[in-house]
């Protein structure tokens, strides 16, 4: 028999529970083997819960039970998860995990640590809920070179995008309703500032590109600054607003990561992803672009992505050699200010006479219009343009009284 | 090193080589051995072509060659792929197919063979060309019991339909122009039947729900019937027709499975698959709705998904056992004539005192209008009806001298 321990028994480790017992005979099945789940590491209490005898709250019942062969870290956060992540490993246990942040900052630790003691370190969970994505990347996929990856990786943000777009809410209105239905935390900052996105590109930009991308290399931006008027310029210029996590393979080998609001044309697969819902697009040479959708979060489709991890890792022989990357040390993420893309800009300024110098300055491409424009804003797309040239156009224009109130950059098709 | 032969040199098997070569280096560091094709199989000679020593005609001379231990059946047809396929199986040989029409007819016989001499049986590559869906369907979303899949499964009919819907074009226009642009064949028979897609659904029905579901079994409809009126009733609706496999699991254990043009509403995430896409929704017990998107054939694509296939064959050291479905020889498809579900009805006649006969016969939910509408046509959406409901209901109206002239399902969300 396969004895298994979930570490947190939060809302993805008490789903994992239900999903086990839920569809219990098919998961024997596809295993192969008698399976169970014989210890839950929780420091809370859980009267009356149906399975209170597995509860524990001491990590070395899991750790030192030579019974147990794979555990489930849903804990989430980074300590004490990578010490118990770790110290699993290193005895032989195989590790699932829901954890982002974990596999954002110490994935490639960890995934050698699982290589060198034959076992596995698997994470579908981390990374779109119950979407498939992490397998499809590297093994469904595995004959294409990836070229990039951009998707719409948090589902708090998209749903209060898509109010801010379906029924112009101002984002504070939006952000608090998301609170009232559960969708955003009490603490929001770490959605709608970018932060989960970006741990999530991380990981997927890691896992195409082989080597590990952190958190801390990647510009990244929250949603906090998108206010209605963007919305409806994008609307003129036939597309919407959505928070993307981006990689792109750069022809100098480095990676062009970043994550920000951005402009994407209405025609892309992407643009109708809406409410709490996920999309990632992959573009791979052979394959061209392929997209995954689905709800990116909630209960069961995580812990459903956990349980199909277990069922992996409950079948697996050795480890899975192509679920790898290394860190080398190297800054694989470009600098954001030599990156060209074309970019929205809106702009405030008094004096009209400098609209001239001020469209010379950003290469535009179009003027944007929007109902009840006052006329000191105007809005453009502007040509490719590189950071750097961005800001020294932001500090031009300072100079001539024209403020630069936002920049998105627009995604490619 | 591990030998590879490819049976077929059509598009896909000249695929296979291109990604095979451009992308040798890393496909070789996924397997971690040295890998080649050393054999491919086709009757036409290829003078000039770079690797003119590889081609045989003789299949024995793959089948009998020990060193070659995979082998990709790119032929399509039955016959002879089966009984290559088979030989190649029992000879302990892996094989991997992008042939839907084999997988649909002699899947649960190969799977079976396969696992009697520890060798896998793959092909991601016959549904959903270069789109993962074969492996996330038995891997990522193994945790969950799948209520219903729902897919376009054919570029050539999405492209045509597409026309049809955006410029009003007429079914035999949209047709030869699919045909002009190398979409649709010289007999596009197999994809405007519905054929092609019938296959598709019954390989995902099989290994979704564990038994062969047969394309014979399926209720099969194609698009030569829709008209650019039908197109107009459902813009009227709020939705689009698209050819749809689906396959739904009912609560008597049986499966409604069928193939049809359907109306879908515009808010399903199947309604922007556009020109000559797929879209497949997958629908879990614990993740929700999932959908995956991408290009459904095409010569890389599909050579991608092949040899996606190759690398995992090549690294696995037994059978995979979750890939697999039976042959019970019970009749798991259920008849149609039981199966219920809200329609779409186009009907013409004279006598308009009859109306609201045939309004009650047919349990109306809605009348559909639309620009230069006869006055002896009329459109409806029903309330759920069986097919016998839909049967007794178009003799009735036949006697009144009411003609059903279309008769489409209404696919749920």
């Amino acid at each position: 028999m396969i004895q298994i321990a979930v570490m947190g028994h939060g809302v993805v480790g008490s789903g994992v529970v239900e999903v086990f017992q839920k569809n219990y005979k098919s998961i024997r099945r596809k295993i192969g083997d008698d399976v169970q789940i014989t210890r839950i590491l929780d420091l809370r209490d859980f009267p009356g819960c149906g399975y209170e005898d597995k509860f524990t709250k001491n990590f070395e019942d899991i750790v030192s039970d030579p019974q147990i062969s794979i555990v489930a870290e849903v804990m989430g956060g980074l300590h004490p998860a990578f010490e118990f992540v770790k110290e699993c490993l290193e005895r032989g246990k195989s590790v699932v995990s829901s954890n982002k942040e974990l596999v954002a900052q110490k994935g490639a630790e960890l995934l050698e640590l699982a290589r060198c003691n034959h076992v596995n370190f698997f994470f579908e969970a981390s990374v779109g809920g119950g979407i498939p994505i992490i397998r499809p990347l590297h093994q469904c996929l595995a004959a294409n070179e990836i070229d990039e990856i951009a998707g719409i990786l948090n589902g708090t943000t998209n749903f209060i995008l898509t109010k801010m777009i379906r029924e112009q809410m101002e984002f504070s209105h939006a952000l608090a309703l998301a609170q009232q239905l559960g969708y955003a935390e009490r603490d929001p900052s770490a959605d709608v500032q970018g932060l989960d996105a970006c741990r999530k590109i991380c990981i997927l930009a890691s896992l195409a590109f082989g080597r590990h991308v952190y958190p801390q290399d990647v510009p990244t931006q929250g949603i906090e600054g998108v206010e209605p008027q963007d919305v409806a310029y994008a609307e003129d210029w036939g597309g919407v607003i959505k928070l993307i996590g981006r990689a792109k393979r750069l022809e100098n080998g480095k990676l062009d990561v970043c994550v920000g609001p951005m402009f994407l044309s209405g025609d892309s697969q992407l643009a109708s992803v809406d409410d709490v819902f996920n999309g990632i697009l992959v573009r791979g040479d052979a394959t061209g672009d392929v997209v995954f959708y689905g709800k990116g979060a909630g209960k069961l489709p995580t812990a459903s992505a956990v349980v199909a991890d277990i069922i992996d890792a409950a079948k697996a022989s050795d480890t899975c050699s192509t679920l790898y990357w290394r860190d080398t040390g190297e800054a694989i993420v470009e600098d954001a200010q030599t990156v060209s893309c074309a970019r929205y800009v809106r702009l405030e300024g008094t004096d009209c006479a400098h609209w001239q110098r001020a469209q010379e300055l950003l290469q535009v491409q179009k003027r944007l219009y929007r109902g009840g424009e006052p006329p000191e804003q105007r809005a453009y797309i502007t040509h490719p343009l590189s950071g750097n040239a961005v800001s020294q156009a932001r500090e031009q224009l300072g100079q001539m009284g024209i403020q630069m109130l936002s920049c998105m950059d627009v995604l490619d098709d």
